[in-house]
């Protein structure tokens, strides 16, 4: 888990309690908690917004409302500015990536916060300059319509995975261990005996080059070490299987 | 712009006609538009999808019902199944990050879909065996809880954002260039004669390390040519001030 002081999150002007409830909905999944609001039209507190964010009531009772953003931003080291589009304005623009990566980077040099617009007409300019820097999402060039719990939401997550430990890839076991390779080989092997047994091979010459292929299949399946114990019972029952049909006189004719 | 081919979004038993539309929206936004609905609970097609699509229509229209997962994912060479929990089985774990790199660096190995379960309980199951890996998004393990649409805006924005070429920083000038560094030196320059004359340094040995600091200022600004020549016009009005204070009999005595 990330130790660090999440970015504040100023929503400037937001119109709809239940938006504002999504918000904080989106900012807790990513351990974002310190949520500001610049006149919310609908007034605050808003039942709308506490019944919209499924239970994250810490973020919206902890919610502060100021009147300008400036004085929302006062204690703030370091300010971003959500935009969807370009502004006439010399600035640096980051990804929500890029941004997340320098929010943790500059930790030390004071706390952070990110402004995001209403849902008309997002930022004014006068609230984009107050940013040292604009945070605009990458997105499809021919659609691009975020709602303002969405842009929240991506920010909010990039910030999260960018002190996340989580493993790109792990295998869930199940609570079991993955085979040895001991197991895995000698489950291959008696399978190869088995399949000697049943006429598998038409010639030598293809053994060794099909038993490679059938090594390959299992190992890259990584099976644990109750999955290759279960390989061996299905080859018992196939073995049994064959047995109880010539006991019967079903089984299948020799091939060949 | 990616060109790659986009993962197949599938939704097993969705409920609501609006979460399905929104879902359209932020698929719409990473440029991922194939949309499978297994068994809609509301039936298909619906007005309250296209509403809360906020125009994305092409994914809408282009949608299409199967009534098992099975027959949804047929023509798909790889499936992922996205769950918020452990299950109960044996299988590869990624991160949305991981899934969508794999995603892209296996697409000549045939297409790829994603599966999503519906809002209330997620995936069976019956459909995550389906899958060949499992995609679960890293999130506070105290609060976790995203909707439909967020989970699938996260795992499509990652397949968007792992084909994208956005620089993660860039600098809008506003159709302006940065100042070359003559530009600036020649200001700097310039600002040191005006700082001799007005007195600024108390002692000859302060002027380089201030000079080099107040260089420093200026060029962790990366002005644009425009905002040099701005500079430049300022310290005009400065000088421009004092002197007409002086003619008026108002000037700052002078200090010392």
């Amino acid at each position: 888990m990330p130790t660090a002081e999440p970015p504040a999150i100023v929503l400037v002007a937001p119109q709809l309690g239940e938006n504002i409830g999504m918000v904080a909905r989106a900012m807790l999944n990513c351990g974002v908690t310190d949520l500001r609001l610049v006149n919310p039209r609908d007034g605050w507190p808003s039942e709308k917004a506490r019944d919209a964010s499924s239970g994250a009531f810490s973020v919206i009772d902890g919610a502060r409302v100021f009147e300008t953003t400036g004085e929302a931003i006062a204690d703030l080291a370091r300010v971003y500015a959500t935009t969807a589009r370009p502004r006439e304005m010399v600035g640096r623009v980051l990804t929500p990536r890029a941004a997340a990566t320098e929010i943790r980077g500059q930790e030390s040099a004071g706390r952070a916060g990110v402004l995001f617009g209403g849902e008309r007409s997002g930022l004014a300019n006068e609230d984009v300059s107050l940013a040292d820097t604009i945070v605009t999402v990458p997105l499809n060039p021919d659609f691009t319509s975020l709602n303002l719990a969405q842009a929240v939401l991506l920010v909010a997550y990039e910030w999260f995975t960018a002190g996340d430990d989580t493993a790109p890839e792990r295998l869930e076991t199940n609570f079991s261990a993955r085979a040895t390779k001991a197991e895995l080989e000698n489950f291959v092997t008696r399978l190869g005996s088995v399949l000697d047994a049943g006429g598998f091979f038409r010639s030598p010459d293809m053994r060794p080059s099909v038993m490679r292929n059938i090594r390959n299949l299992f190992q890259r399946a990584r099976p644990t070490d109750q999955e290759v114990r279960t390989l061996h019972g299905v080859v018992v029952a196939a073995k049994r299987a064959g047995a109880n049909e010539a006991r019967a006189g079903t089984a299948e004719p020799e091939e060949g």
